[in-house]
């Protein structure tokens, strides 16, 4: 594991108190890449106060208008998410997700994204994930407060750094790098083009196509070579397109 | 467990926003029990603010002036404490100590105290617990605020009580059956012959295409509605493939 490439990503915070505790959240644990997507009231002194001795994680924090910006260059990201969502979703507790996360980290740079004090993500933000985690709680109270969720999966992160057994997955010695999200957008822009083009996606009723697929490929985490063989597939498809289109003029 | 008969022991609060901070993390998950011996500053709006829909708790805690009070009729006792302490201790981290007072719980009073939030517990109150408590931290910076301590041991808790239902995973709940080895096999074949077709695999010369794309879509755990989407995606391109040589003709 390696803390260095794991980031907390907090999307959309409203108050400034929760941010200052997600830093010192962090930095009791050990970790110290935070983000900042598009924050309603930062900086303020009460996310000062509430950090205490965690400043610097605050200091460094990185502040951006969207959610891409914070994630574009992560191979893994896991999204926190209330248990009933309407798309089914590789959906773990926290912590067989924070060792799904410590393992990645070896290699990729991993997220986390911790959503809106009153709603969470959108699932719009949910769909960008190759994982969501849940922080299994009582069924009379659900919603933790932002700061003691981001506590919660730094704890279990924490639990496996401290650790000597190192989870194993059949990940590990992969022979080509994971996709970064920037080009799985590229990717998804790219088979949605020629859905459309085949004629079967019509983008005057698109019903859940996009969303099923986004959500196979993400669950599988497609490497760079695998990347480059389905654009590949949708190129020399494209071509087709283009001919059978002149036949009929 | 019975969660009933655990108990959440502040001693010498200092901050009534992190008594509100405690209440909301103990219903979370699913404790209700508060005690409070001699806080400085309480009752005060900010721990009825922090407690957000917490409110019953605080509403039943109980505050008394001496930690005797508190404990008096407990056969176990936690102390929270950080690790180098001068006298040696039976000492477990917060994983090992909840699964102690899970036991515990299902017979017996379980108490967990929290100390004060700049010097945590005496020795004098560490002498009268059956067993010390850690939780492991960063040697940067291991104070952690005491909401989130007593968060991360409720959750630990949680993690424990039988009406978990622990959320996983990539199989279970999904929302369409996994495709069967058969149909899997089938569609291989479909997307051989469509690769071939659209010339993007030559058969002469397949390298290693096929075994890559069969690595990829076997590590992804296809449904069923996700191959009809692929073979629904395959057979469209099949026919622009037809359009493009007649086109030739």
């Amino acid at each position: 594991m390696n803390p260095d490439n794991i980031r907390i990503v907090l999307v959309n915070t409203s108050h400034p108190g929760n941010i200052g505790g997600v830093a010192r959240a962090m930095k009791n644990m050990g970790l110290g890449r935070l983000y900042l997507v598009a924050p309603r009231d930062y900086p303020n002194e009460q996310a000062v106060w509430r950090a205490a001795s965690a400043n610097d994680v605050l200091d460094n924090a990185i502040v951006v208008p969207t959610l891409n910006e914070a994630i574009g260059d992560c191979q893994f990201v896991v999204g926190t998410s209330a248990r009933e969502r309407r798309i089914p979703w590789p959906l773990l507790d926290a912590r067989q997700c924070a060792a799904r996360m410590a393992e990645a980290s070896g290699r990729e740079q991993v997220a986390v994204l911790f959503g809106r004090e009153d709603r969470g993500l959108t699932n719009e933000e949910l769909k960008v994930c190759n994982l969501h985690l849940n922080i299994p709680t009582s069924g009379e109270y659900s919603s933790l407060n932002l700061a003691m969720a981001v506590q919660i999966v730094a704890y279990e992160l924490r639990m496996l750094s401290s650790d000597n057994e190192t989870p194993v997955s059949d990940a590990q010695e992969w022979d080509a790098p994971f996709a970064s999200r920037d080009n799985m957008e590229r990717f998804y822009t790219h088979l949605e083009e020629a859905l459309v083009d085949i004629e079967f996606l019509d983008p005057a009723a698109p019903r859940q196509l996009m969303s099923r697929l986004r959500r196979l490929y993400s669950r599988v985490r497609l490497d760079e070579m695998e990347l480059n063989i389905l654009r590949g597939i949708l190129t020399e498809t494209q071509k087709w397109v283009e001919r059978g289109k002149n036949s009929e003029r």
